[in-house]
């Protein structure tokens, strides 16, 4: 685990640039979905930064105030596991069994590199976007699924035409259903863009 | 600027959604540093979510507490302004002349595409980040130097080795000052670094 290319610290600096190294392979975790631009697919450490700024922004839309800054916090840690666990796409039903078993054991993995109490509050971030209860984690788990919805609209419908795990519309409206209960205004305009996919055939009727 | 393939919505949120596809061009600014692994440059998203994630613990080393949520809302912004004004190498002579004023501009033209509220709010992060007076931006400082460095040491001193800007040590310790002052302990880690870098070649002695 600890590299050769760096001189050690003492046991608890060791434990954090370790873990630093670790996290960067989220630059090579690639998602479904390609950047805005289309020229490629986006990794990991993208998705989470964009949703992360996206955070300082669009919180005036939620039914309940969410704290900003927790949110934030939230999405840059929250996809970590998937270093170990892999990207699973949300409409692959096959991908979607044993997706929480893996991603536990990823967690386990991941979190006991850190320092015990870091990892520990690190790893509840996670376990708080999951369960999706509170107003930080409703908020996050909103831009979760408005960032690459918006990505979508801007690749003309790319991860909705892969073929095999391809969506019909009502899937789309429930992935996005928490983004009706915490943000309806922007679920409006959601349904909007559904219209103009369904239009255009970007995403199937249905 | 608004993008065909959307449908509009009210003048606020259509200024948040182009905000939102505009800083994903965060994804094609490439730095000067490779990602760990070595395999490619590294890009702006990238870093900056890096760094957020590493404002999450290493706090316990400043010489003042900052609020560690307000240095990783800093972080994840501070870039920014470099979708217009292009990043700028710390051991580039040439390119730092003007620097200030291609990302004073920079931030007029980024900023204003915001709700004005929001644009200023944003703004004044970047600004915080820039004047490092504050425990917050200090700390953020401290991270925008150790994650590069420890790119660096992972890709035998690659941006160290890049002819024409080649940095002497004293160079990167003087770049290294904020965390001199601000993280002693994380310093005295990096000079053990910047020894083993002199002694395998890929940091020129003086």
């Amino acid at each position: 685990m600890r590299s050769e290319l760096i001189p050690s610290a003492d046991e608890r600096l060791n434990a954090q640039i370790d873990f630093t190294i670790e996290i960067d392979r989220m630059t090579s975790v690639l998602r479904r979905n390609l950047v805005t631009d289309g020229s490629r697919n986006e990794n990991d450490a993208e998705h989470s930064w964009h949703i992360a700024v996206m955070a300082l922004y669009f919180s005036e839309y939620c039914v309940e105030k969410p704290d900003v800054s927790h949110s934030a916090e939230m999405l840059i840690v929250h996809d970590l596991i998937e270093i170990y666990a892999g990207d699973t796409f949300a409409y692959d039903v096959e991908g979607q069994k044993g997706k929480a078993d893996r991603e536990r054991l990823a967690a386990d993995r991941l979190y006991a590199i850190l320092p015990e109490d870091q990892g520990a509050r690190l790893r509840s971030l996670w376990e708080e976007f999951e369960e999706c209860a509170t107003p930080e984690s409703k908020y996050a788990n909103c831009l979760d699924r408005i960032q690459p919805f918006i990505h979508n609209m801007l690749t003309r419908g790319h991860t909705w035409r892969t073929p095999q795990t391809r969506p019909v519309r009502a899937q789309v409206e429930k992935r996005n259903d928490v983004v009706r209960e915490f943000m309806p205004e922007v679920y409006d305009w959601l349904m909007k863009n559904m219209d103009a996919a369904v239009e255009r055939g970007w995403l199937l009727e249905g």
